[in-house]
């Protein structure tokens, strides 16, 4: 049988920390992080291949026309989506792909990709709101929508397979590796082998 | 909500390595073997409340009548089985409890009982003999017979929720015990969590 990587999907809230557990994953070995596409042109210290594909709106568009994108959309005039075929390799080259998305682009990979979803979640509402706060990028205003979008995604934290809670960074980021680790012993990860030790007997 | 440990039904041919890897399991922190009952006479090294508990035939028979037996059996007339009311309070106490059984006793258990089904399996069938002919215990007719029971019990492989190959007694009982970690995750065992925070908004 053709060995092939587990694929993680990860969601969270604006603030719970993302950016920080998913850093602390990629520093582990056979992690690798899934790259979006995107039609967008690179902000100034963006590198093409490392934050996102800088691919032109006709090359997408073919993507989309092939059903090359796993998932995608389009935000401010731009499109955003997870290539197929570079997905497909990651998985057959990694034991465990990363993919970060919203709530309904999970649910639309989900649809078409054997994936396990992770919620990331913060350890209560004050100290997401507290985490928000200390960034210090934003206004009161912007925070309040945030806060009021966490509330809309958590709700559906219901969908996903597993919750981890990012108290510390690098306890998320075990506890993810734990689930993709735990993935591959699942039965139906394992048929192959029940197969071959019936066949050996004879 | 009540902390609930994770219940961890653990099965496996003779001459796997159950009885290895449970002794590495119980070196760990928050890891706890449930006890079976037996109406057998003690032998010489057995200990009352760490091989077995060792009860009466009344006894034993009052459990049952009370509907207190998780799952029970009678082999060359004595009883063997799980108190249901010591495992619950095991449940309580630890973070992991660990039950080893045979298939059919897993079966049974997982119909009443909340618990991750984990067989644990050799690295090929060769091992396997291998391993039984080096315990010297048995002539090769009993091999023969015992490896006859391991496949009917390899077919039943199927209806447990993880494989563990023992090919490394420290690495199976790892794996065992990152299954247990990882259920605690699961979106089912953290309900709690998401409804808390969503009352918290107000």
């Amino acid at each position: 049988m053709e060995k092939k990587g587990v694929l993680i999907v990860v969601s969270g809230p604006s603030g719970v920390g993302k950016g920080s557990v998913l850093k602390e994953l990629v520093s582990l070995k056979g992690v690798f992080i899934s790259i979006s596409a995107t039609t967008r042109s690179p902000r100034e210290f963006e590198k093409d291949g490392v934050d996102y594909y800088f691919i032109s709106r006709e090359e997408f568009e073919e993507h989309i026309a092939k059903n090359d994108m796993v998932e995608y959309n389009e935000y401010c005039g731009n499109y955003y989506g997870t290539i197929k075929s570079k997905l497909i390799k990651l998985l057959k080259e990694n034991e465990v792909v990363i993919l970060e998305i919203d709530v309904n682009g999970a649910s639309r990979i989900a649809e078409s990709f054997d994936c396990v979803r992770v919620f990331l979640f913060p350890p209560s509402f004050e100290e997401l709101k507290k985490r928000l706060v200390e960034r210090g990028t934003e206004n009161e205003e912007s925070i309040k929508k945030r806060l009021n979008q966490a509330f809309i995604e958590v709700k559906r934290a219901y969908e996903y397979d597993y919750l981890v809670v990012n108290e510390n960074i690098k306890k998320a980021a075990e506890d993810i590796l734990n689930v993709a680790k735990v993935e591959s012993l699942k039965i139906k990860n394992q048929e192959c082998r029940i197969e071959e030790f019936i066949e050996n007997r004879f």
